[in-house]
């Protein structure tokens, strides 16, 4: 019977002096006279296994010719390694081929460049880095989900098509059957009637609108699923695609809000240090010096709560030279954000945010100068997560959506909401990518994510 | 502290004879002269909670007069209840309207179509059919999860958009930033290098080939997203967006992708049988009778395993006038694949398919006639999951694009894959609705999406 070689880590007492067979992969192979090493990897676990064969197998010759990248079933004896730093290794009984690999192989064993590697996207989840990344990726998912269904939130997948624009006009992606060489046309204007959905249709921005609906259905519910922006960014941190977690939660108000996402973040972490200890020991060591203590301050920090006004106080005391001065109704910086969290020296909620740069949804303050809006600031990454507060009052929703010359017609059902029983509710989104950078360390959106679209790239 | 329903149910001994606050919404309001019914949900739990009032409480004729619909907080004591059906009710002791509604709420306790609440899809969760229906969705998106991660398969999020159109040619939606009405053209052709990615995108209908790149790196590997296509079918069974499920294995062959495909639908099933009790019993009494006895049958069963013409076979000696003559070479028809998982009184694994009517990756048989694929049948559903053994041949790969006239150097990468250390594997594709339909009995593939896209239709 094959086995993982996750099953062998994991039950390596059991396996000890034992046969096993495993199939897998030649990471590196060290050739010497009489003997030889494998590094092999099934990709079932970060660690990798060393393989010692000699030259008493029959084959001992074919196997040296084994080149790094190629496909082998190993039958071996598990026994006690010689190297301190290394529980275990497999004295080869027989190593067979199932699949060569020419020698020209782009991801040979020596250091390439993340950028090369973006080139061999379909390859570079063989390398120790990014093997790392995409698990920590698939665990950090996988934590998302067990924290809400353990606590009874509904999975809401919002539609990724959809009619309105209201959100995110003029960065959304249309979506259409349309010929592009002929679309049709009626009286000068795109006859849409003709059209998948005899309408015009686009990408979704985000699912918060109708993930409200749920949320006035089952109490509790999130979304967690990609979301799209047509934004003509080259920077570090944009994709036009990416996975946002969006919780909703009827009968809750901004500070049961932000108990939630302090509550989930630390989960997630602790989550992920717990179930990928190899991969964010490696991440530790060679991406960012320091990660895992960062990530283990954060899940035992208390994270401080204080208004945007207090924050902006804050700033303009400050003795520096700011490059954007602080101002009391405005958005704060990047090295704001940074100042403020090595200002509490751990994570900062900052509520109560001047209405005028927050979306049309956001409770207002009795002030009726402020939202009931709330973004975490997290030390070394900035703003990781944003919520608020949704308006529940009918009037004020309306009259908001008046002063910003919104088409109440299409969001009738959303308004709706606030009629049939409306209540207070909140919630807040997160994006998936952003929080990876934040728990692997890499800087780079297109790293975290398997086949990245950015502005002029849609490969693989 | 307000407590969910779902906790009430939970731990209802602790709760006997306590005080308790909870919030959520008056399903139905029966009253009478000196005291009150109110039926109450708060969506955490499928269950409704008895509230009783009398006119011992001040706001008597104040709570007589809340309608159905309205928002409410109630502070109650939990005692037994008289009704021999229900374990407890709650003796009002104050009742808060949160949130009015008003009389023309059109989600009122009497039975509407499923046509007018698809039109009312924003509010159709607050019914007991859709409550019951998003919530086994969710469940079952969990069980999915939870399978693959406790088996250690990576989670996968393939790509939603693609330039890539090898598998669905004509069936897929296009994606641009282009203002349609003046889409830029040069030399007579649409100007693709002026759009953002600068080149032809569109809504991926499967992420398999991207699958395979993990499997090759990770071993296990899944995808679970939405899907697009772009055909104008309007049936009960076809949206043009709907959610997939595609494992990807390596070093597994189709045996063993059908014993994967075998144990993770029973392991789906019967974790919504135990994780939904109450939702499956509504559905089983009022969707489709019996639909617990067929699920329970289907975990306890074992799957048989026939080749296609074996199959055909079977149906050629049936003493039956078919609709369509099933032919050796030919794909079967629904009334092939219900007498079939009659004859076997089970869920059925038919494999060796003709491959002309099958996909160009599947592994060519030794006979050269038909290639390793699987369709699992099932009792009552037909077909649920399509999977098969991939062709890790280079030769044998790219001969069989060739004859199909399929661009090789836009799947250079994928062929690549059967080069740098190929190996045989398998996987497979399940339509997250498709299963969902056969776990609730609906039948219409619009009552088991909160928000369907199908032709003419993208609201909300």
């Amino acid at each position: 019977m094959v086995i993982d070689a996750k099953e062998l880590y994991q039950k390596i007492e059991e396996y000890m002096n034992q046969e096993v067979i495993i199939e897998g992969w030649i990471r590196n192979h060290r050739r010497q006279k009489e003997f030889g090493f494998i590094d092999f990897s099934d990709g079932t676990c970060f660690d990798h296994i060393q393989i010692v064969y000699d030259n008493q197998l029959e084959n001992f010759e074919m196997i040296q010719k084994y080149h790094v990248g190629s496909a082998i079933r190993v039958k071996g004896k598990v026994v006690k390694s010689p190297k301190e730093n290394q529980t275990f290794e497999l004295q080869a009984i027989e190593v067979i081929l199932l699949g060569d690999c020419p020698e020209d192989y782009p991801i040979q064993p020596k250091k390439h460049s993340r950028e090369f590697l973006r080139e061999q996207a379909y390859l570079r989840p063989r390398t120790n880095l990014f093997q790392a990344v995409f698990r920590v990726r698939s665990i950090a998912a996988y934590a998302i989900h067990k924290y809400f269904q353990d606590r009874g939130y509904v999975y809401f997948h919002a539609p990724i098509l959809t009619a309105s624009d209201c959100e995110g006009a003029g960065e959304m992606f249309h979506v259409t059957c349309f010929d592009l060489e002929k679309v049709p046309m009626c009286e000068g204007v795109v006859d849409y009637n003709k059209d998948m959905f005899q309408t015009e249709a686009s990408l979704t921005v985000s699912g918060q609108l109708e993930a409200e609906t749920f949320a006035l259905a089952y109490k509790k519910t999130y979304t967690f699923g990609p979301t799209f922006r047509a934004e003509n960014s080259n920077t570090k941190v944009h994709a036009n695609e990416f996975w946002m977690i969006e919780p909703e939660i009827a009968f809750c108000d901004l500070e049961g809000d932000m108990e939630i996402m302090e509550e989930m973040l630390k989960y997630v972490v602790d989550y992920v240090l717990k179930n990928c200890p190899s991969e964010m020991k490696f991440l530790d060591q060679f991406v960012e010096k320091g990660l895992i203590e960062k990530l283990e301050k954060l899940v035992k920090s208390t994270f401080t709560r204080i208004t945007h006004k207090e924050t902006i106080d804050i700033l303009k005391k400050a003795d520096i030279k700011w490059e954007f001065e602080p101002e009391y109704g405005e958005d704060i910086a990047k090295e704001h954000e940074k100042y403020i969290t090595e200002y509490f020296n751990g994570p900062v909620f900052i509520t109560n945010w001047p209405k005028d740069i927050k979306a049309f949804y956001m409770k207002l303050n009795e002030d009726n100068e402020t939202v009931a809006a709330v973004d975490l600031e997290v030390p070394g990454a900035g703003e990781i997560m944003g919520g608020s507060q949704r308006e529940e009052n009918l009037e004020k929703l309306v009259s908001r959506m008046d002063e910003l010359g919104m088409d109440q017609k299409e969001l009738d059902w959303y308004i709706n909401l606030r009629k049939f029983g409306g209540c207070v509710h909140s919630g807040f989104g997160m994006g998936f990518e952003r929080l990876l950078i934040y728990l692997t360390g890499v800087e780079n959106i297109r790293d975290v994510i398997p086949y990245p679209r950015t502005p002029g790239n849609c490969e693989f």
